[in-house]
């Protein structure tokens, strides 16, 4: 399979561009297709990536096709000189706080667009494709709210129960794994996932869905380009964001207690993730799920990492999300591993060269773009009354 | 709550022109809003609403308002004059086998547009008017597949559940309603969902998710007007298409065992309940699903029901669906009986009112456009290959 060729949607982002890169040094086939417009959004909320990429016109030159999936004909395009045996699907709007900023945010830059633009693929795949492997970039935060109980988050589409109704009990082999969302963002990637789990049912088509957490870091070894590095409020995740605030002189912001515990994947492991998923296929038909995560940490965790390396203060800030903010977290991820997905970057370790890359672009930081500007729930009622 | 004001969105529909005219002569305030998009789905299938309808213009001269709810900002110019106190969502595409027509029907005309519209509403609500109760038409199609198992399907949003995993026993108090559907369709009505009950929790809007069975039926009693008639393949819903057939003399069209089995509700008795659900309101901040229907049916009872008062004869034919032909249905129906839904009308009292309407119709009737067009799967693998 080290000749397969892949296609990447979304190469021009921060895992895309890293991957386009990666991949083609490992002896893979690879086209990468964007449509920019993660950049307009960044610059939309004021900021911009915190370590100088190239421009739109070099990326193209060097390759990357300016396309729009959400529009049917640019697959159809791209289709006719480049036929993929794998597509890796990263091109979404990826911000939960993004998504609850606004209506055209919320219905239009988000849920219109990551929605779309993953049934084209699928359709795409359908009509003229039906034997490529897609690997569409899910999130662990499609398992949010309810599971946080406890219970560990499955690495399959269905899980048997045992329904309670009226007093009876009702006992099934298998139904939907239950997820629940904690913003239209998240809600958007369940919907993907729905509508791919059918697509492979009906259509006979194959896709793994990678449920990843949190990925975070500068660099990517042996890499000749640096990726976008975001660390605003929006688009900048949580363990970047830190590190630039620390970097910065100013307190780290846990929003409400710091309880909030996700899964974390190094870039680089992210890159041999990809690789490995690649590798092991699924069968015709089968629609997989694979948790991509490496280690477990609260935000309190994260900020004392951040802190025990830089020195810098931690700010607790009221939570702009509604989220629990204490609760238990028990994800599975065996696949990856039983794939060769051993010996993981270990946060801790890699802190000191982030803040050393961060350190090297000191001046580009905007400290007014990392405090929350979006909050969940906005006392609306006295307003909308005047 | 008489005297309540009622937006009615998709006021020029089957449903929703009846509807509109049904609450207008209760007593209600009530304004129509509809972009009149079923017209041109219908005709861009060959076929025409059966009974003859009021032309646009005419439609708009009597107050039905020509605005997109996907277009923000046609609702807050709506909002101008006329501020809800309930808000009426039927205004969606409605036909599961047109959402898996092609590419376009799908993406754009049914996810897009359904959950786009639902969105704009939801934000609507916030900005503008967060105490309106939202009803949202919903089906019960969006339990088929796995509850078809025997599960009563429940009227909330939230069951209790024993979730196995490795031999282990995980009880949960309550877990998302399981729901999995069977077209492009019916996912992007369960989209809506979980969008609106979201929206409930985080903004504390209040929504009615009404789960309606299948609808039937060619008159509302003391109306002066009637609503459109369809029965295509595509948007004649199965009763409503069986007496067509039955009166133009061609057989009737079962697809694969006829053992698929739904609810039911006639057209009267979809207004009473509708009025039922206004005048008992959910909580603030509460979103609450109520099924709507009265009677249980398979096709082959129906096609028995209908071949009972027409001597028609009946065709099993390939099945075009991916579906489930013999399976269990038990749908609870607790809450519209409770606010006094009762004595609803029989199917097999009002078929020979059906056909007495149809047949003064008959030369309408286009019987090519009957026969199913689209297959859930197409044998798509050999074509893709040349």
């Amino acid at each position: 399979m080290s000749h397969a060729k892949v296609l990447i949607l979304g190469a021009d982002g921060y895992i895309g561009f890293s991957l386009w890169q990666f991949l083609k040094a490992r002896g893979y086939e690879v086209m990468g297709a964007d449509n920019f417009s993660r950049r307009k959004l960044v610059e939309e909320v004021g900021s911009d990536s915190l370590i100088p990429i190239d421009s739109v016109p070099a990326r193209m030159a060097a390759g990357i096709a300016n396309i729009n999936i959400c529009t049917y004909t640019d697959l159809l395009k791209l289709h006719s000189f480049f036929k993929p045996d794998v597509i890796i699907h990263l091109a979404e709007q990826p911000s939960a706080p993004y998504s609850m900023r606004g209506v055209q945010e919320c219905v239009y830059e988000t849920q219109v667009n990551n929605i779309a633009g993953t049934q084209c693929v699928l359709w795409y795949m359908k009509q003229m494709n039906p034997e490529a492997h897609l690997i569409k970039l899910g999130t662990m935060g499609e398992y949010s709210d309810w599971i946080y109980k406890g219970f560990p988050i499955p690495e399959d589409p269905r899980v048997s129960a045992m329904l309670m109704e009226g007093g009876q009990e009702h006992v099934y082999t298998e139904i939907p794994t239950p997820r629940s969302a904690g913003s239209f963002y998240h809600w958007s990637k369940i919907f993907d996932s729905n509508n791919i789990e059918f697509a492979c049912k009906i259509w006979g088509l194959r896709a793994t869905d990678l449920n990843q957490g949190v990925v975070y870091g500068t660099r990517v070894d042996d890499l000749q380009f640096r990726s976008r590095f975001d660390y605003d409020s929006y688009f900048g995740t949580i363990v970047n964001r830190f590190v630039t605030q620390a970097v910065a002189g100013i307190p780290l912001t846990v929003y409400g207690a710091g309880g909030q515990t996700r899964g974390f994947i190094n870039i680089n492991d992210t890159m041999r993730a990809i690789e490995l998923v690649i590798e092991n296929p699924p069968a015709d038909g089968e629609f997989r799920m694979v948790n991509q995560l490496t280690e477990v940490f609260s935000v309190n965790e994260i900020a004392s990492m951040v802190a025990y390396h830089t020195n810098c203060k931690v700010d607790r800030i009221e939570n702009p999300r509604i989220e629990q903010e204490e609760h238990l977290y028990n994800p599975k991820c065996n696949k990856l591993r039983e794939w060769g997905l051993t010996d993981p970057r270990r946060m801790i370790s890699v802190l000191p060269e982030m803040v050393e890359d961060v350190s090297l672009f000191y001046g580009n930081i905007r400290t007014e773009v990392i405090q929350p500007q979006t909050r969940w729930e906005e006392p609306f009622r006295e307003e909308a009354m005047v």
